[in-house]
């Protein structure tokens, strides 16, 4: 794979993956969506599937890691980081297009959403309004980003790490399976489940990022975005799921090298 | 493949995809039905299922478009023009025919669902109604042909847009899976998958159509049927449908041709 | 396959079937089940992946019939008429075995759910009580065996002639696929799906019987097994399920050879 | 494979399998988790997945049975037994790990629900409490082991019998397909939605346990988490999802020598 092939791939494969996955979400909560209400068994499926379409399109330029916690682990277990930087970028270049393309999809129910007075009710008197008061987390972030249910750095770290672990040692072993001839073309299919596995079963506690430039690519073009009251961004959370991942999937790529390998 | 395989196979391929399509929307909507408020999950696995089916049954005879948008990428991939025709009138008629035995299957529920008051309320003063202020859409179109939720000419064109052109990007790119082998036997499956993805992610602004042949057919035979208070087929909407995927497809294939030829 | 595999595996396969696929719907309908108000998307997808585990079970020893329907149209496409007798013996015995099995496995269940009075409300007059006004479908009929949400003989029977006719096609041409090699070890995997597919879209009327055994096997067990307030096991509708299928059946087998062979 | 790899790979298959299963309980169950509320079709899909991902990465190793009653099966049909001590402290050990790693990830929805005066009322009077009344399951007991919605021995023993015998005959079975050669990389997502089969069919009243290592180690660590307001382990039901599974895979062997063999 030439080196424009890995950074155009991972931009065009994390572009897929965001679009699809903000999507799903964007489609489960906002307003004037015909799929609100739709809940987490859509969620998990949304997103599982996101990964699946995102791997086999980028498979063949690229490799599909669309995950800084993949290409971490790859580079761990095969101890070529040249094209490490490469992937990141394309990672972190792709989620933001991929964000920003699930914003222009549902701008018209982004718009009906936060000017919705039982979504975002106006303040009472704005001059009591105390800066730090201000809500974290705006109404919409969660469709860009992860985000706690309940707030505590040692446990969404904790989770990030357990939900990025299994992920990571899934695709590790892929190529271990059927006595090392690996999963060949279902390998993106078996993905897909895996992915809907960690929602369904871990995505509880934090919205399982299990992925950096999953979480902070899109939090950056909600940041950057002009949104009428989206709110923050919740920048002091950002690292958990950037750190979290990262240190999941190194644990990961240990165990295989114990294990496996 | 022959003339006529191309046209009988479009035909029963297009003809199950719409029948399943049209019918799951059936299910979720119509009273009387056993499925009525299964939502959007059943909506976009049952669509996703309804592809997977067509592709399958029809793939040997016509190789399976069964949608204008994959024809027009495929005839840009391939230069060849030559069955551009017989294709898209394949899918016309068959989309036809689909929406017809979707009405069919579900001849009684339409029925029942037309004559509740709930659904189609007497109008209090006959003579005070305005031709102008009567539905654009009437209340069992939804299971013929989509409609937006918010009525925007490019907020909905754009939706449209980026849907079609992830399923034309993940159909071109399947050849190149697996170093050229392509995916094989899986790929119906992964086209199911990649269908119910598009259906949980961008379907919430306008119901995706992604495929002309899939809004245009079932709104004619909406027009045609003899239904007792089934409103408008809302024809001002009925062009975006139909540019928006086509648009969608032809970016798709540009960004095919640029970045993976 | 010699006379005897035929017959076992038929038996064993269908048992497996109507086990689980009586199976969902006693659990999505009974009282006192975890899975009670499931809804819809459990049904579908617990009769496809009940056709699935049968389909895998019993392929090697009969060739997975599990359905008169798809026997009847193998028998016309092959002209091949000599084990057609064997078959169906073998699938209704294995439904009648299967329906009784699933009562076992919900036994605690169902007596439950039959002495819940507001299942089973007392008749306030007994001495009023017309014959002919009896319930022709007892309470726990429906995880027997399917019935129409409009009783209606025609509609009916069209609604699972079309279906069954999906159902057969799909079969029919799954040898076709991948240049005639067929799906391989994917079949059974293609036809959960094809039956999840006529569930979500074809089932809201009558129930998706598109199986004479299927309806007809567990409506006799039914009619036989020791139930306090089970109910009629209504007869009257008994026909519709058995001769729709067969009928969709010939019409797809028609289909196939006129279009496909 | 060596004796360590059958050992360590059943550890770590074992203990996926129960973190992500008891993570879908979790998910679905616990208050200030996203998916609280996803239902039963996220429960069967979350632990078919569950299985799927355990299989994939255990099974270069170990071959992943990650089941006693599995394990019993395939002892029975090759009649070699040197390994099945090593299997089975494998999956009693991984069972065990993978809960206490589930409980991590959901450590703070497990003290936010456990502290909740809805979930645990406060003893009104602690004097009239009668050691007998206390519940013998506690209210996140579900989340770690099956507990039956009518306590029936026999009952509950039967619907074990029949669940496990068809996930062993399944299993057994997989490698007759397709002349002999068995479904290669596919069988692992075959298990998976046999499991959903299962959950989906036959789950209603027990919780389906179908595998004695599934129930018993996590039963043992819910026993021994230090939680406030855990209450009981239920240790009277615990022989039911360890004899139940373990007849009915006896039973499935037995079927299968009979039949298939």
């Amino acid at each position: 794979m030439s080196s424009s092939d890995i950074f155009i791939g991972e931009i065009i494969g994390t572009a897929v993956l965001i679009l699809l996955g903000a999507g799903v979400v964007a489609a489960v909560v906002l307003k004037r969506s015909k799929a609100q209400g739709a809940g987490w068994v859509a969620i998990a499926f949304g997103w599982g599937f996101a990964v699946m379409t995102a791997v086999y399109i980028s498979s063949p330029m690229s490799g599909a890691h669309l995950n800084p916690a993949v290409t971490l682990a790859i580079a761990i277990k095969s101890g070529d980081w040249s094209n490490f930087p490469l992937y990141i970028a394309g990672q972190l270049i792709g989620a933001m297009l991929g964000a920003f393309l699930a914003w222009l999809a549902y701008y018209g129910q982004f718009k009906a959403h936060l000017s919705d007075p039982e979504v975002v009710p106006p303040p009472l008197d704005e001059g009591l309004v105390d800066k730090k008061a201000a809500p974290k987390a705006g109404p919409v972030l969660g469709i860009f980003s992860t985000g706690p249910e309940i707030r505590n750095v040692w446990q969404n770290l904790v989770t990030e790490i357990i939900g990025t672990a299994v992920l990571v040692l899934a695709i590790l072993t892929i190529g271990l399976n059927e006595s090392g001839k690996g999963l060949g073309p279902l390998a993106g299919l078996y993905v897909a489940f895996v992915v809907a596995a960690i929602g369904f079963s871990l995505g509880g506690p934090t919205g399982y990022a299990i992925n950096p430039a999953r979480d902070l690519g899109p939090r950056i073009v909600h940041a950057l975005l002009p949104m009428r009251n989206k709110g923050g961004s919740d920048w002091g959370y950002a690292w958990i799921p950037v750190v979290g991942p990262l240190i999941g999937s190194a644990l990961a790529a240990g165990i295989y090298q114990i294990a496996f390998a």
